[in-house]
């Protein structure tokens, strides 16, 4: 019998990863998944549904106390949010990991070393900066521009250096920008990318803030879904220390995600994508990355997408609802 | 008039800045300097001297309360010592850091931005870990392999967040190994570097634990300190937001060092330098970097030696005591 927590398990990747470990038999015949967060969707996945703060005092301890044997952190204040409140994005994003690593490794501890669970961290691509080459590769420095992408990349320090130890098995993902989100369109300076697919299907008008030259790094939701039941089950000893991995994607244009709506639905729906340049966001999004080479990644058997005709595909098979 | 903190002022590199501060008119001719740490040598460098734990509660807001122009941060917990007490290594080395950032934000809050100090950072080349290139560049990933390597990259992110955010002005430097240490051996593993040349030099035997085919990188104890009071002066806006910077130095493998060790004093003093092989030294120290190409920190008018008879002579100079 595996026990699953998965912390964040009340937001769109965790309720996919929760539908994916309820369909498949990922983790054996017996499993039992404990999905925690600050809120649940009413019709959400099966899962024992645990209501809290992960950055409260003394609930990372007592999720820990459980032992689980796979651990999926995915519970983050958003990119905007932690660069609005500086104070709370690095309570939660850095400080509830660290309270989480510690409680592990007093779990670790108690049990003379039998208990070493697998902790799968959702990092991003937040953790690179500008200036990048076109391709940024394996070895390309973490140097991120926002505090969100600081704290994911301090919280990877922190997992590999636990798992160093062996106080934990952990592995660190840094996800591409998950394209095309279901549901509606939020604050996040990166909207636009789900928007202008999404909205137009629904035969509703988007906005396009930016350039159809900008170029970027994309994944679809159930591709990140299965990079995570990936990470739970890897030989770690693969990832040699380096615990913290960039996912693949797919890096296409603006333009090229358009034309490949319009192979997918028609010119009537793609002329529903009305051009409103914003020079925030247009500054914002310069400073993303573009492409990468995801060879690690690939050579662990991590797979995304291979165009955005296809991931224009799996969102009209998992998510689309007119 | 300019006041100046050292934290970690009563160290080997902290009374090398203190006196060379004391002595050369960097930051004008009215400076007043206070030097803090846990203790401090009887006949130490001038400053008003704190004697406290940067780790300890309220101590980072009391140094911050007095609002200094320049802060040096060097106090830490040495790579042994966080290897072998984990959960002392973290407290001091990354989260009196964190306490020490909070306290400057604080300050820079109740002055109404108006104050926004020069934070000097002694970060290490232990931010890296092998598998690395033969030369290091600027872009290079930091992947420590020891916990004392996490805890200064982790404390590279917060410095560069809060100085992105403009709570400070903070640069981080990448310190090569001091190389010739003065005084006792140490138990770091990387004390043989200093000890084969020192020792010999005063007429007592050394032990080279590692094959004289061991590259290394290395600079002077008094290019460590220029390196501190150039970055204390630098224009930071020059960094472009990457505030985390490899210093200068020289490769050069063992068998260099003890050459130049013959050139400055002959094959007697060189005679001293017994073979020892230490599996367990040669372990650690074949995932030290080995090299490293400093393009940035050269343009920033960083500057090391130029050869290890240089170093040799820095010593000779600088510290050498029959």
């Amino acid at each position: 019998m595996k026990r699953i927590l998965v912390i964040g398990g009340g937001g769109m990747l965790g309720q996919k990863l929760a539908h994916r470990i309820a369909k498949k038999e990922l983790f054996g015949p017996e499993v039992e998944v404990s999905l925690f967060d600050l809120s649940f969707p009413a019709h959400g996945a099966a899962g024992s549904e645990i209501t809290g703060n992960i950055a409260a005092p003394g609930v990372a301890k007592s999720l820990a106390a459980q032992r689980p044997d796979i651990i999926f952190h995915l519970a983050a204040i958003v990119s905007g949010h932690a660069e609005t409140d500086f104070a709370l994005g690095w309570d939660v994003n850095l400080f509830a990991t660290w309270a989480l690593l510690n409680a592990l490794k007093d779990e670790h501890e108690a049990s003379e070393g039998t208990y070493q669970p697998r902790l799968v961290f959702a990092s991003s691509i937040a953790v690179f900066g500008a200036p990048f080459p076109n391709q940024i590769d394996d070895a390309f420095l973490s140097a991120p521009l926002t505090s969100y992408g600081a704290q994911k990349a301090a919280s990877e320090l922190m997992i590999t250096d636990f798992s160093r130890k062996g106080f934990i098995d952990g592995i660190s993902l840094r996800l591409p920008t998950l394209c095309v989100r279901p549901g509606k369109a939020n604050a996040a300076a990166s909207s636009f990318f789900s928007g202008i697919i999404r909205e137009p299907l629904n035969g509703v008008e988007a906005l396009l803030p930016v350039a159809e030259t900008v170029r970027h790094w994309h994944a679809s939701p159930r591709a990140a879904a299965t990079f995570l039941t990936h990470a739970a089950t890897l030989d770690t000893q693969l990832l040699n220390g380096r615990t913290a991995l960039n996912m693949p994607g797919v890096s296409c244009t603006v333009a090229e995600q358009i034309e490949a709506l319009r192979n997918a639905a028609g010119s009537e729906v793609v002329g529903l994508i009305k051009r409103d340049p914003d020079p925030a966001i247009a500054s914002i999004v310069k400073n993303w990355p573009r492409d990468f080479r995801t060879d690690r990644a690939i050579e662990l058997g991590f797979e995304a997408e291979s165009s955005f005709d296809e991931i224009i595909r799996v969102y009209l098979e998992d998510d689309f609802q007119r």
